[in-house]
């Protein structure tokens, strides 16, 4: 098993560099291997393989385990107790900050999309109604059509062409990053901005998406930018926040951005904590907890903040976030016992519909990987499901005859009267012409009799396809308001069958809290969360009565879901070959030991070693691991070298640029020893080794490494279990673990991908390809 | 460090049972040293050390770490994949087993209470009728005070004599429990019964108590007591779920029964999983977390669902947990900007306050360790409690003067005429002459002119220190309720004094939100939880919309409390020497590693040890481990003996009882093979070494332990810093890890004592003395 011929990550990099550099690899100095890196990356979609057996080598992981060397060790003794106070209150000002920044881009997005989408709906709403009676209403059609093509194709292009991780909701993406997978460039400015603006015209341009997914990607990467005081797309450095440049505390604020996300998107905190430690935290620490809780609320407090200003209710702040699911009365919703073998029923609707759609995106994300992975290709086709969307909901509401009284109390913004009386309004068109958010409040809330079941059903048939080919386009969009959406569409109709099947008793009479428990089941049914969703779903209700019937349905929804295909997020992830760890090792992996899972033999350095050796060791693209075992050689004896350390790629590195080599040392006794900073500095973007030029003379040198390497890294024996492997691997966040046999000597070192490789398939134990791609 | 000189915890019964025993300690058969041990510890107050700085070393840890001997893996390995769905499958229904009975308790323990208070409060209220005309109100007194007493002491009665362990609220020993400690006899059957009557007892003998505390006790003993299949007080094994009879397995369904318990107390079902996880897990698994979600969520449907039977109103499910906020309607609690500030400055004051109350109490608890630890004097202290607090509550009720008019949609159960007008009410008696729960609502909705300045005011007065006297006394009873009560009368007090003093805005006009505001300020600043309570404050209230307000006032009553002095519960945890691991080593000890802080030497067991060598290391009572690391010697050579497994006592009492001896094996072929189940079977409580019979005969024989240790224990170099050994320790849940040198030689063992020794003082780091008490 440990004999897979593993294909390097490396490799394709030091293949360019070696085509373009001056000469040999290791003195190549140009910038060249980073921009072909880049390009190499920027064409990904074309990379992704076919085939969920698969197991990517691209994809490096996150170290969640401190790096305790001599440097690290000794800046933590000299830090006085005030010293560890003052970092504990930068963590409190970083976390308050991305809460704030958060807040603000929420704010933003909601602001963007209501001034841009009323401008857009007014003027089709004029158009429309100069030609109802005149006749002509193709020409508004076409109009309709030709506006959101438009605007989408300038969120298509954006993406596709400059930042294509900035597609889709960012979720997946997030969760990988959470559980430890690197993810190129998902935390980058350049990612933020076309999210922001990418999604901005999604949600204008009339798709069938919503804006919460992308908020918890943007939150995510502001906090990413904020908590290491610095810009490396800027090229600004703050100087601030130094001490938190490592993997370790980054990861920590990105959850506490990812729950502030949640939290601004669904007005949400509690739910945003949960989120975060749902995805995210395998170590639950109570501090870290406490601060993510603290952006989550900053969070919602920024954006109704500035929402009240924006709303002229300048510091009123008891409306929530982005999705508003309205106010529900406690007495007009409550429930009774009776009711719940319903919603359990409704659960399980949800989850077969959740399942019908992942298996229906599930196909189209292998035909678009197929066909559709050029740029272009993918703007025509967002500009193609624009003006399908378009036409789709032009002809329902054309040929509805759902008309509605216009009460006095009306709240539709935008009632479109067409063929109705006057007076009256289309109700087809309150669940099309308008933004999804508002749909599905109205959904939730007009008066029972607003929709009849016809209305209904075309509504959720029809919205269903379209969202379901929706996501996976190269568009920033996200997948929760849509399925929202639909849920609650048939919710609603649900309502109105039993209150057309039972007598009017008063406890049928409210389809808006079937509404509520479709939505719930649909979402469900796609994303398969339960105990964050509950609590999200509670917090945007503002009700609490209802978390029992929530909790029941989103388990159902569950259960029946995962009983056919997995969530949504979880295919698209599987279809990237990231390497994702779940929660425990498979059931019945005790039979697997370190000894098979290991990856053997392992490439080991001196702890005084040549720098000739360390450059080649890191040049060979058959090695493709990024940590190596130190070991010690007792001199004048025989015996076989024993472990005493591990060493990072990205700290040799920084090394060789700097040329800690011990003759050098000698020479310039005034020289400034190596520091953690200089290691922070470089930190993440280290370069690759062909950029650093190491002459013949200088790779006879000798290098030290016993300052610089971990000197206490975590083993195991050969004997281990997996389970027992996995759940230290896993709880602690580990990137390489050694195993060591009863002489502490190095027999193997286990990695994410060894771990990740074995998964629980139809026929038991399954073990994935590992692949270049 | 490693010098000190460790007193055993199993001294004590060494030398009893040597006292009491036939002849040598090691053929000394008889129950004796159970019993005797059980009588210390009925004592147990008295063995309380009266010093903080004191560790001690009588309490064992639990192993959250499984053993994973070859028996352990044969049996994970003979399983199938069915095989383990049908496990977790029966996870789940013991977690709804346990919601359900948590929910049945709580039901019980409601209904008792409405019961019995409400023919108290009767009684009383038609004897001060009946006096009020004619005078001789003292006659009243003396009935109401003698009423209140009597039920008192036989709360005490049975709590003080019985099970000194079902004293106060339960949650310190939950939080032990769940952070790895034994607490001796916390999770039996027979603490949950004296529980249960106690806590009826305190609140209807009208002490400043809450029965929302020993809620969350009692879930966790039902959890311990399903998930085991068997009672070991009851002598009834049923012969299920043996596979959980384990550390590890009962951790988990106690956390999910702790969770149970909030949820059924405070209608709270997240907030019961974030309970748990806040003061449990350190390890977050996803699928546990669904268990105790599911857990909750049966707990609160069961209390509901009987409930909503014995208030005639079958199948309403739609109301909360045993604490009952009332509704806040969202409108009527709207807040605005520039109140927050005001809700800040009232968290300061709660900070403060609670501060006063921990310092108070943690007085007060000094003076019970030293003089008031005999089992009679403490009932006549509870008595005394209950007929002080009854006198005061008269007098208060005597002197007030506060009227208001009994409107004609009064929901007051027992308003008292008294010198009031016909057709009025004293105010005063509905905040003294209530079950505290009802009293809270009160101060929450009623109108806002029903309680004057003054009435507040005194109310608070005597009610905060009666709340401090009461919480230690041994009785059953929480301090959730008194605090709510004495935040929400000075809360209420606080809107008032507003109202008065700004121009009658209608913001202003509703002092219930600053009651709410109050409470939770209050609460937060003597227990100092945060995210869990936030939770349950806005369960408990039915909306979201207090989420925010609710946050930052538990959190500035947490940094203002916390400056002072600590929660109140991790006082009383300190208080009792609990080695109580917290979530991180203190930031100044990255300058300890492994070699200062573990035990060396370290007693070691060969892989196939004589049996008089296990014997008398057992019977050592300077070995005051548990484990003990099993090393092998290279036959034939002088190299030092390499570590090969970690084996503990229970595991080696299970041996010696079962005669697993190498020489027997040979002669008795046919003997069965010691298997899994015996260990369960012996699970928890393993006889003392005293009680097996071991010849002279059979101590010659050798004993081979490779298949019953653990092969593959944790281990750490010793240069490892002191905060990397805490993190694995803590991530997980170890409960002895071995420190091993280059050579895989043990050097010494690292327990959760030596961690604990450890804490961040006044003056930088300090060390706690390890204690026989």
């Amino acid at each position: 098993m440990a004999n897979i011929t593993k294909k390097v990550s490396w490799s394709s990099r030091a293949d360019e560099s070696g085509a373009t550099g001056e000469g040999t690899p290791l003195l190549n100095g140009s910038e060249q291997p980073r921009h072909s890196r880049q390009d190499s990356l920027r064409g990904r979609p074309k990379e992704i393989p076919h085939n969920e057996k698969l197991l990517s080598l691209k994809y490096e992981s996150l170290d969640y385990d401190n790096i305790e060397n001599q440097l690290f060790l000794e800046e933590e003794r000299r830090m006085s107790y005030m010293g560890f106070r003052c970092l504990e209150i930068s963590r409190w000002v970083v976390c308050g900050l991305i809460g704030f920044l958060t807040g603000l881009i929420a704010c933003f997005i909601d602001i963007a999309v209501e001034e841009l989408a009323g401008f857009k709906y007014q003027v089709v709403k004029e158009n429309i109604e100069k030609f109802t009676e005149v006749g002509g209403l193709s020409i508004s059609l076409i109009l309709w059509a030709v506006l959101n093509s438009a605007i989408v194709m300038l969120g298509a292009i954006i993406v596709a062409f400059f930042e294509p991780i900035a597609a889709g909701s960012g979720i997946p993406q997030i969760k990988c990053y959470l559980n430890g997978v690197k993810i190129p460039r998902v935390v980058r400015l350049k990612t933020l901005v076309v999210k922001v603006c990418g999604v901005i015209c999604s949600v204008v341009g009339g798709l069938a998406v919503g804006k919460e997914g992308p908020m918890i990607h943007s939150g995510a990467v502001v906090a990413a930018g904020v908590s290491q005081g610095r810009s490396t797309s800027l090229k600004r450095d703050f100087k601030i926040f130094e001490y938190f440049r490592r993997d370790t505390e980054k990861r920590d604020f990105v959850s506490a951005g990812a729950a502030a996300g949640v939290s601004a998107a669904f007005g949400a905190p509690v739910g945003g904590v949960l989120f975060s430690l749902e995805e995210g935290a395998s170590f639950w620490n109570q501090m870290l907890t406490w601060r993510i809780f603290f952006a989550s609320m900053i969070s919602t407090f920024t954006l109704n903040f500035f929402l009240s200003i924006y709303h002229n209710k300048t510091g009123d702040l008891s409306s929530p976030g982005l999705i508003n699911f309205g106010r529900f009365e406690s007495d007009s919703v409550a429930y009774n016992l009776y009711e719940i073998p319903l919603f359990i029923a409704m659960g399980a609707i949800g989850g077969l519909l959740g399942a019908l759609f992942n298996v229906l995106n599930y196909w189209l994300t292998i035909f678009r990987i197929r066909y559709v992975h050029r740029p272009c290709l993918q703007v025509m086709e967002a500009m193609l499901v624009a003006a399908v969307t378009a036409t789709v909901s032009f002809t329902m509401i054309y040929f509805s005859n759902d008309c509605q009284p216009l009460g006095p109390d009306n709240t539709e913004d935008y009632p479109l009267q067409l063929f109705c009386a006057d007076g009256e309004y289309n109700s087809m068109a309150t669940a099309f012409f308008n933004t999804p958010e508002r749909s599905v409040r109205s959904l939730f809330h007009n008066q029972p009799d607003t929709y009849n079941p016809l209305t209904l059903g075309l509504f959720t048939l029809t919205y269903f396809f379209l969202a379901c080919w929706t996501y996976g386009l190269a568009v920033s969009a996200g997948v929760f308001i849509p399925s929202l959406l639909i849920g609650a569409a048939w919710g609603r109709l649900f309502g109105r069958l039993l209150a057309a099947i039972t007598s009017s008793g008063s406890i049928w009479a409210d389809p808006g809290k079937y509404a509520l428990i479709g939505a719930a089941a649909q979402l469900g049914g796609i994303v398969r969360m339960t105990l964050s969703l509950t609590v999200i779903m509670v917090e945007a209700t503002g009700n609490v009565t209802y978390g029992l019937p929530i909790m029941l349905v989103l388990m159902t929804a569950k259960i029946v879901g995962d009983y056919f295909v997995e969530g949504l997020y979880d295919i698209h992830i599987k279809l990237q070959s990231v390497p994702f760890l779940h929660w425990e090792a498979p059931a019945t992996s005790h039979w697997l030991t370190a000894r098979e899972v290991m990856s053997s033999p392992v490439t080991c350095l001196n702890r005084i070693e040549k720098v000739g050796t360390i450059v080649d060791t890191l040049s060979n693209t058959s090695t493709n691991h990024n940590g190596f075992p130190v070991v010690v050689q007792v001199t004048g004896s025989d015996e076989p070298a024993k472990l005493c350390g591990l060493i990072l790629r990205s700290q040799l590195i920084v090394l060789l640029k700097h040329k800690v080599f011990v003759e050098l040392a000698r020479s310039r006794l005034t020289q400034r020893k190596l520091q953690l900073k200089d290691f922070r500095d470089a930190y993440p973007r280290f370069p690759p080794i062909q950029s650093i030029h190491v002459s013949q003379d200088e790779r006879e040198c000798m290098m030290d490494l016993t300052e610089f390497m971990n000197a206490t890294p975590y083993t195991v024996p050969q004997e281990t279990s997996l389970p027992r492997v996995f759940k230290l691997f896993r709880a602690l966040g580990l990137r390489h673990l050694v195993v060591a046999d009863d002489e502490n000597r190095v027999v193997g070192l286990v990695t994410r991908k060894d771990l990740a490789r074995y998964h629980l398939g139809k026929h038991g134990l399954e073990e994935l390809q590992l692949a270049q791609t």
